[in-house]
């Protein structure tokens, strides 16, 4: 069955009793102070259908959802093996800010979607960019087709002002070796790509080449090859949510990738993009009711890739 | 494309050469003598075509895949929070046998697919089955159609021999209240799993209710529900493949489970189920060639998950 | 200045109000139903004479103490190297239980105090004695001069129904080869010497070779070389008091070694031995009023090894 | 028996056969172009007499030597809470520089001479002196009696080059509120003072407080309260070698704190304070041929704490 803008306003307000169980993201004060009781959704289809329902065009800081988009600057720019050589492809088993793990694994991180690994990627598009800050924003902009997109500037720099704990990740990463840029600047450049301000049909649409084998639906550009774009897929399925990786894929069973702002993308290969918004999250750190809320979609629709 | 005798043969005649590259299992005696270059592969697909090349009706230890039928087993026997409150569904990060996430997890192991989850399992189906071994031995002989499966007494009294680690592991579990019969017993069945004796084609046939919404192709019979088939591959796809599931989907994107003997099943939802063989292992454990032997046979029919 | 009944008794009376305010050990029930407010403290100097307070003339359960008695038999039974490749000298700063460091160190336990190097060397004293538990209780009758010393056999069995977690530490040490029996038997006695009663008098008594250059001053026999007790108390002094021996050697400044049932023996070399009990723990395991009068005696005789 | 020029002679003798065994520290050039024959020790008793033989009188990086130092400023400076809530009294079982401890209790160093607990105290100094680094200078002049010491400036910024790992130490106690001060200052100071250029008599003169309940034997100045003095004693005893306190403790039985730049201080409470150095270090990073000129000294006089 497809989604219909029917089916997705029944299931926001089927989810909607969860609000108020989980718990909005409050280590920076911009994020503390977004209020509870949003809720949206959208979904873009592969032949360039947009479905909406709920808070779907109100922007929202996309956070660590941004790790794919990084990432796939990096597959444009790097070979695999450049890549792959600095960051590993496996879960964590671990929180995604903890250093044990990278410290035991001498300072290579588990993958490019927890911290660590975010980072590296960071530090390497610092290497090969001349202003990575500004690519990623026209990445973003064009593929969503929305020139309005920013950087909230607040958040950057509450999040730099909070970075202590990133610090001593970059610091740790360097002292075995992998990590060659300064570490403020290629910090900064992590925070801001954090702290872009996007909504539900603008993530749906960029991530769009993500459920189209590399091509974006919007742009008919081909991002990445089809591939990449499998292995992305997968990346995103094994380690996209944090330490509840698992529990997505046996509710959910799409590749996704989550931010703490609330924000959830999700992929159907070959049919659709999907993104979802609710600031409350579980205690992996996930969207609670985002998470319900495609739970629920796969289960209407159904469609999961297991 | 269809996967054909044609294209699994050139396959395997391209993965040929990476034996010698990898290294059998060699902590039990009956497995280090396993010739290194035996190979084989079958497709049976959800119409019921059988297709094999190689070695496919050679019969061998399949160790590990066997976790994946006590789990089913388990799901057909119990509700899910009560499997859930004793093993979770998470990736683990950490080697199959470890201990030390499961001390600092109060004796909850990371999912079934690890040594303590699939000991876990069978403490379940020890609990609730008045023959567990006979009940598994009878479950893959209706599955694959083949009533000449047998335990191999051989393999599965050395692993008794060397069953230390795993005792220890049962009893950190017992410590935490995680654990609710006598060790040994448990421990026992845990092993005659592990020594099951079968072929490719048996095992494409006894896994084909997981690419087929819970129904077995070859007996027509509703093994567990389409929801529980959707799970248990996102499981597979998780945690399937000990510490190599990120890079497995990366390369092949397909839910599976490997074993120590190596063997690897994997599944493409909607239409077939795959077993290979070849008894070299690489650094995590799961067969070195067998597992480039999926990821071509991926490449060449077009067909992942992602 | 030297200990007197008048300094014991006043020192007593200070720690008193500190009853209340630990917790007695109450894993099993032979222990938890020890009345919290007993209270007593014997010195036995090195040229004999006996003084005490409170309740030295009750017996407890010795608990962990009776590791400095297992180890001293093994120095008496083994060469040096034949025990220390087996077991480390070093601080585990770990908890006394914990499986995570033997895992990672490969099965060989940080130091003979912790479980895990305890059930070493009971191990180590399994396979060299034909009756392990009757030389031991000899060893304590003579040492003491009381005959009456016993195990608690009510003690023993209940440890013996718990055993699961040093059950879990001895299959591990065995799975890589650091144990030589079978398990139960050596738990057994293990647990048996845990399970010793004895009262303050018969301890300080005991112990007197530790501060008296290895020869018993109740005995006049010489038990281990000199060497080997300095050896020993270093043992005593760095990793004696489970995760708590850096704070005691700060407050209390004498080599020694606590049990779970509330006991503690500290020496000075040269000078004299003490033995405490009070069955209330603080967090580290250690008898809190015990530790305390320690403290105060240390600072009232001006005695300690810094 | 008293030490003697000829029992030193004999004992540095008798202990170069082993340099060639050990490894000179090597991660910054300045350090690693010391030629690894040199040896020199010395003696200073509490009644003022100074007992060399061989390279006493040659300077050298006293590296980790100095946390000893700097621990007894902040014992000068600060109420006992202050200084034993932000760092505790524990021996850590990990390596020097791990960050898996620091992270998984909360950003509290285990002990003050571990490289975390270090630089924490470097941060309780920069928030209470005005030049840290001059107090420190000045210190070690005084009680040396030696106004030539320096910082060996060359090494201070080699190590300010290398400083990643001490970093990502320092960032992460900020990310736990355990850091109050800038980080690069902090570090630079904690540098210098490893940087600090003594001999063996220099370092003799100056801890022989801790040799003489507080009072330093050379300028009659007390320095630190007998109590505080045991109390420092103590936790060099269990924490001042690295992860070799405890075979410090059984082979020479005497408090002591080593240096990467093979310097040992060693005390004997009420008698001496000795300094020994050789450059070669053992895998736990102690001095090799010094910890077996300590030991031989222990036994030849027959001096330890045990």
């Amino acid at each position: 069955m497809r989604p219909t803008k029917q089916i997705l306003s029944t299931i926001l307000s089927e989810v909607k009793p969860l609000i108020g169980q989980g718990k909005v993201a409050d280590y920076i004060p911009a994020l503390a102070k977004v209020p509870n009781n949003k809720l949206g959704i959208a979904v873009y289809t592969n032949d360039g259908e947009v479905i909406t329902a709920g808070d779907a065009e109100e922007s929202f800081s996309i956070q660590s959802i941004s790790k794919a988009l990084s990432l796939t600057l990096a597959m444009m720019l790097y070979k695999p093996e450049e890549i792959w050589q600095r960051v590993g492809k496996e879960p964590s088993g671990q929180a995604f800010n903890s250093l044990i793990q990278l410290e035991m694994e001498q300072g290579i991180p588990r993958n490019p979607f927890i911290n660590a690994g975010a980072i590296v990627v960071a530090d390497l598009l610092q290497s090969r960019l001349s202003a990575p800050r500004q690519r990623l924003l026209e990445f973003v902009r064009t593929l969503s087709g929305d020139s309005h997109i920013v950087y909230d500037k607040i958040v950057a720099a509450s999040e730099m002002m909070h970075s202590d704990r990133n610090a001593a990740i970059a610091y740790l990463m360097r002292s075995f070796g992998n990590f060659d840029n300064d570490v403020i600047p290629v910090l900064n450049n992590y925070f801001h790509a954090c702290a872009l301000k996007m909504n539900c049909v603008d993530l749906a649409k960029t991530f769009s080449y993500l459920a189209n084998k590399g091509q974006s639906v919007n742009t008919k550009k081909q991002i990445i090859t089809p591939t990449q774009t499998k292995q992305l897929n997968a990346l995103l399925a094994t380690c996209g949510l944090y330490d509840g990786a698992g529990e997505f894929a046996y509710r959910v069973g799409m590749p996704g990738k989550s931010g703490v702002g609330g924000g959830i993308i999700a992929i159907v290969p070959g049919e659709m993009t999907i993104a979802v918004w609710s600031p409350e999250l579980d205690k992996s750190g996930n969207s609670l009711a985002g998470t319900r809320a495609l739970e629920m979609l796969s289960q209407r629709i159904g469609r999961s890739i297991f």
